[in-house]
């Protein structure tokens, strides 16, 4: 837990320089666009301690598995997003003296993320061992306008010396992954050129060979005025350098731009790598670093219109929501359905940047209700596109006739990960994407999708949990045995309760899916039922399998049974565990922790999230009543499904609680490890606290629905939503809820039990706004 | 499976040279002596595949552990058996041309191990690219006499030129671990030092520093006559070598013994290390190579008379149970408390040479019965000196007070697996080293054992048994959670049946135990329960578990469950299993084998063997009906104890059966693995086959007992033991059951139900022997 970044609404700021804190900082104060992402590393030298991080989204590296005792099944590699070659580089030395924060008496130092417009700044004063102190101001971006394009302009100022001044703008892809299995360098060099101001690096991944071109062109000012010094050429293996000297006295400030872009050949042919960014390059370099600055925060300025949360009377929650809508369109803008969310995003190696079932069940729901229909729909697409491939996987562990099952961690659809008791037993994973098809169509109405990608990857699914469930002659009930729920401090269960009602779900969506295709689209059904050699016969098999469950439960209790035995386990509460057991996983060992009834994260409450209108409110209450204490959370994407749950019960202050443990979690550095890369997908759950716990809101029968409160410390919060075609904004106060409708399109909106007409934004006005008492 | 060793009585015999089968070969040809260790690698040059493998006893490497996802508790390094310095080598060369079988022409290749007289003979005729013809003996052997001595002859005979032969005699300690994790050499050079035709090397392992010195003594004949070539030292980095060169004319045999010691710190101060290796060398080389093999021949003869196994009328059936009986005494002598038996003893790398469960359940039996007590004695000292680091292990997963768990694999007491199933959850192997002092005392009646070592074991085990369990308010009883029992095709289960009886039992034996000493010696007892602050209440507790223990059931079948839903799995047996599903560890994902009902290895019925007199013989059938048909013996230590059950249930067919599995395991290369090494402690229940389950010897009241028959095939079949110091041999024909008494200890002992006194040898005629019919 740390606390030093200073509040403000709209940006992230760091005063004075702590050399500890700032692998942390390079992971908050990261830039990204979806495409690259850029940790908050100096552009300058530093010897200090330093996490480098430029990724490009889609660039791959299949790092050689490191496993202890090998199963039959594991991935030969795991698939890694890779630190690329560093476009930020520049060398400074003051009459040869290095400028190296490390080495330097620094002062006056301030980073500032500025959110609303979309760029990092820093700034600082630092006296040399010679005693000479020069003034820096830094600020870059990674252009949302034109994602393939970034540029930073940094500025020197002499505060008491003349002298000469030596720059070396550089590109170093001599780079690391500290990750590395077997210590590996993943890159090798296609080619680099350098001519005149500009610079052109493109190196190949190993084995994947993925093409990356990375080229900058340098400018330089002194003052306002663009000077053109005598570059020299420095060529190295994976690095390109461009030398000059710049004669410089107090007051004078040098200031150099660097105009870059990486291009990846996954979006232009290997041939044309160079030749493509040259264009890119030199076209974004003519507008300026001003002019492509401008592009940035009108872009932004538009995305925050989407998507902003406003909160009144609590500037630190403020900072921390827009913080996590920042990162979270830093990290996926939805334009390619080849690209997915990292649990890091491009903010570190952690967990190799692929994608989890984290996606399809906290991240969806945020993009949803903030961009696009087609943002959302990318996202599934995502894992349309790798159905094969998931079929392929599922046969890899002895499934058939086109049974599939998604990976658990994954690139391009192959699996990544390499634990038994997860790659190959946590499979509700299979659930959640059957959940997001469901999830998006209800949310967009966008019906289509169901016949067209949907029901294809409803029917690999259905055909998987077929196999996978077994009839137990004991219980005279299908059961579901060995599995890993969403609660990992539990492995290799039997009829792990949140499993067996997904698979069940699974079964009979694909089921309606099936009938509802068949009837509306029947020409397009016969072409996909021949495809996939589909026999309705099937579906009565699917049918016996969901009337036959097996979902174990304590009918004296009234509660679900979170696998076979929990019962027997010793009852304890998260208030028996001391501070020095905390967080289990680092101090206890894991039998230990497989046997004690302490669960890591939601897991039957993730269940009576998803479906909630499947059960009563009491039935919910006993549940929550009976997990909740002995949840320790150690999963960041945990809280927000109890917060919402409590939001639900009318348990505001819980609710409320919930949502603070991750609220800010990277900013606070709450788990100590922010400096790994912050927690990307965790951000979208803190959002759904707010949404869907204090706003209550959700999507029932093609119409939205409001269940507001207001968390007990703040004045008001209002939130911007998409939502068919509508632009809404919700803002709640003590008084009550007022919804404005910033579109042509009229909505009926259901606020509690009270249905509403929303008409289009013109024939609304702010007085007619809908106000109801909350408490 | 392979079937290229020839049948002989007493002796392994390979003819024809194989490249492809070498590995295999190496393995199987193996020597050792207790001490060191020896693969079948040739002396001279061999450029074609080979496991190049000399391994001295307790000197250990901790080699960084791998692991895909790091759990708290796992060790930071796993200590392995390593490849040492190679006392055999000889680069023959022929005017220049260097003689390696993967070069030459070979013929006549014959191998040969003696398992009499205790030694490896190889011959050859090679022919030369050259055309140039010679023949080899070469006869080496690892002195059982003097366990720190080896010694080679090395004929050369020219057959079709005279030319000269370029020898150097060398030891090579730049050698490598093929299973090292990270490709590290283990050893470092300390000192080199040759002098006419003597070399030592002494190498110290990193991390650990132990010290080997490699002493050698080379003598070269020309016919019978000593000759002394003058010799050329050759110095590298851990190599020392000592050319010359000899003319050679066609019948002209040249002959060079190379006499050798391994000397350890472990056994002698390092700063004397070589100067006493350099002593061995010397008094060895004074004797010479035959007199060095004669004592070896007398020492063997002496083993085989206290150990053999006669098997009449079946010639593969002798070889084999010979060569496992052969193997188990090259693994372990028992003259040294710090060693134990690695699953492949000195013959390969894999498992790392460290100790299992396998020492107690499967090993021990057989040094019981086939060596002095002292012999087995020191397997159950080794672990009582490695208490102190059981109960650290133990801590370390939250245990406390003196509680103990042993680890799954060790060398020197430390934990050295990772695989949190199996490290952590592994635990009925804290039964099985109580079991074995149990099993050690029943044997022996060395009742002093018990107050002296035995007891502050056992306390330690039942307070960790004691720790571990939990009541369980659903069963109203005692459970144990996440385990994984014998059967390793289950991981992480409830109440695995064997565990908890298991745990009952030892909590039951150490409570017997405590009043037992208590009673006898009280004084004693009061100084240890003072050292372990063990206090009576302790007894109470322990009781109350013991009383209250839970045991998975079905009471409609009458059987006990493996484990908790057990019940749930499909019912199905080996025979619905293809042959392209086996083994199934290697066809199969590994979850697919987990929730099959599929078994690796023994595991309720390991239970039902143990403590076969606590249950009725229609319990006992019941239960091996219903687990035989699903156990697919993926473990070869498996076989043995469903032999010995179905010769306890009278079903003589299947228990041969069960016998062949394991018989010739390594022989035929049955699991094409025998390349890897052999499989030692899974020769000792191949021996348990047949003494435990055809002749049916228990140990019941400090009494033998026979319940012996005749497997169909065979004539007849004796076997020598010890016991409690009478030397017995067992003679089973079809007419019945022969034992002569060789000693001057008379014995009651009882044949099926019926007890007989058996007199000092000098009593008892031959045609006293008692007769029963068998059948």
């Amino acid at each position: 837990m740390k606390n030093y970044i200073k509040a403000d609404e709209w940006k992230i700021i760091e005063e004075g320089f702590d050399p500890l804190l700032n692998k942390i900082s390079e992971s908050i104060f990261s830039l990204g666009n979806g495409r690259m992402g850029q940790r908050a590393n100096f552009e300058e030298s530093y010897t200090g301690d330093t996490l480098q991080g430029n990724y490009i989204a889609g660039v791959y590296y299949p790092d050689k598995t490191r496993v202890g005792w090998w199963k039959n099944g594991y991935p030969e590699s795991l698939a890694k997003v890779i630190n690329a070659a560093s476009w930020i580089g520049l060398d400074i030395s003051v009459d040869g003296e290095t400028l190296d924060l490390a080495q330097a008496e620094v002062s006056n130092f301030r980073r500032e993320l500025n959110m609303r417009e979309g760029y990092l700044l820093r700034s600082f004063t630092a006296r040399l061992k010679s005693g000479k102190t020069l003034e820096v101001t830094a600020q870059r971006f990674c252009s949302i306008a034109n994602d393939e394009v970034a540029a930073l302009r940094y500025n020197i100022t002499p505060v008491d010396f003349s002298g000469t001044i030596k720059l070396t703008a550089f590109i170093d892809g001599d780079v690391i992954n500290q990750d590395s299995n077997y210590g590996e360098k993943f890159w090798e060099q296609v080619e680099g050129k350098l001519s005149d101001n500009e610079a052109y690096l493109t190196l190949r991944t190993k084995k994947t060979a993925f093409e990356v071109c990375t080229g900058t062109s340098v400018s330089v000012f002194k003052g306002k005025e663009q000077v053109h010094p005598e570059m020299e050429a420095v060529y190295k293996e994976k690095y390109l350098g461009q030398t000059f000297n710049m004669a410089c006295s107090p007051e004078d400030t040098l200031s150099i731009c660097k105009v870059a872009a990486n291009l990846s050949s996954e979006n232009h042919p290997k041939d044309l790598l160079m030749a493509h960014c040259r264009q890119v390059v030199q076209a974004a370099a003519a507008l300026g670093f001003e002019q492509l600055l401008q592009a940035q925060v009108a872009a932004w300025a538009s995305k925050w219109q989407e998507s902003d949360i406003v909160i009144e009377g609590d500037v630190a929650a403020q900072q921390a929501i827009r913080f996590n809508i920042f990162q979270l369109f830093q990290t996926y803008t939805g334009k390619d359905d080849r690209l997915n969310i990292g649990p890091k995003g491009f903010t570190g190696e952690k967990y190799g940047g692929s994608t989890f079932w984290d996606t399809e069940a906290y991240c969806l729901p945020f993009y949803l209700a903030t961009a696009e229909p087609a943002v959302g729909r990318n996202l599934l697409i995502y894992r349309y596109k790798q159905l094969d491939k998931a079929i392929e996987n599922a046969e890899k562990l002895g499934f058939k006739n086109g049974a599939a099952l998604y990976p658990m961690v994954t690139m391009n659809g192959e699996e990544c990960h390499n634990e038994w008791e997860i790659t190959f037993e946590e499979i509700h994973r299979n659930g959640a994407i059957a959940f997001a098809i469901y999830n998006y169509i209800r949310y967009t109405g966008d019906e289509a999708y169901m016949a067209d990608y949907g029901l294809e990857v409803l029917i690999a699914i259905a055909r998987f949990w077929k196999q996978r469930v077994n009839w137990s002659n004991d219980k005279h009930r299908y059961v579901i045995l060995g599995v890993t729920g969403p609660n990992e401090y539990e492995n290799n269960v039997d009829n792990n309760w949140y499993t067996n009602l997904m698979a069940s779900w699974c079964l009979k969506y694909a089921a309606e899916a099936v009938y509802q295709v068949k009837m509306q689209l029947p020409k397009q059904y016969r072409q996909l039922a021949g495809k996939l050699d589909f026999k309705e016969k099937e579906l009565a098999d699917w049918a016996v399998i969901v009337e036959k469950m097996y979902y174990p439960q304590d009918p004296k209790r009234g509660i679900f049974l979170q696998q076979d035995g929990y019962l027997d386990k010793e009852p304890l509460t998260v208030k028996h565990l001391s501070a020095s057991d905390r967080p289990l996983n680092q101090k206890w060992s894991w039998d230990r922790i497989l046997r004690s009834c302490f669960i890591k994260q939601a897991d039957v409450l993730q269940g009576l999230y998803f479906f909630e209108e499947d059960y009563d409110l009491e039935t919910i209450r006993r549940n929550f009543d009976y997990y909740e204490p002995k949840t320790v959370h150690e999963s960041s994407l945990s809280p927000c499904v109890h917060s919402i749950l409590a939001a639900k019960l009318n348990d505001e202050a819980r609710a409320y609680e919930f949502y603070l443990r991750t609220a800010r979690l990277d900013l606070d550095d709450y788990n100590n490890d922010t400096e790994d890369g912050l927690h990307i997908t965790s951000m979208a759950g803190t959002w759904m606290s707010i949404v869907e716990g204090f706003a209550g809101m959700r999507v029932r029968e093609g119409q939205l629905q409001f269940n507001p409160f207001l968390p007990g410390k703040w004045e008001a919060f209002s939130f911007s939503i998409l939502f068919r075609g509508a632009r809404l904004n919700i803002r709640i106060t003590e008084h009550g809820i007022k919804i404005k409708n910033d579109s042509a399109v009229p909505l009926t909106v259901k606020v509690r039990e009270s249905t509403r007409q929303l008409a289009a934004y013109g024939e609304i006005k702010a007085d007619d706004s809908m106000i109801w008492p909350v408490m």
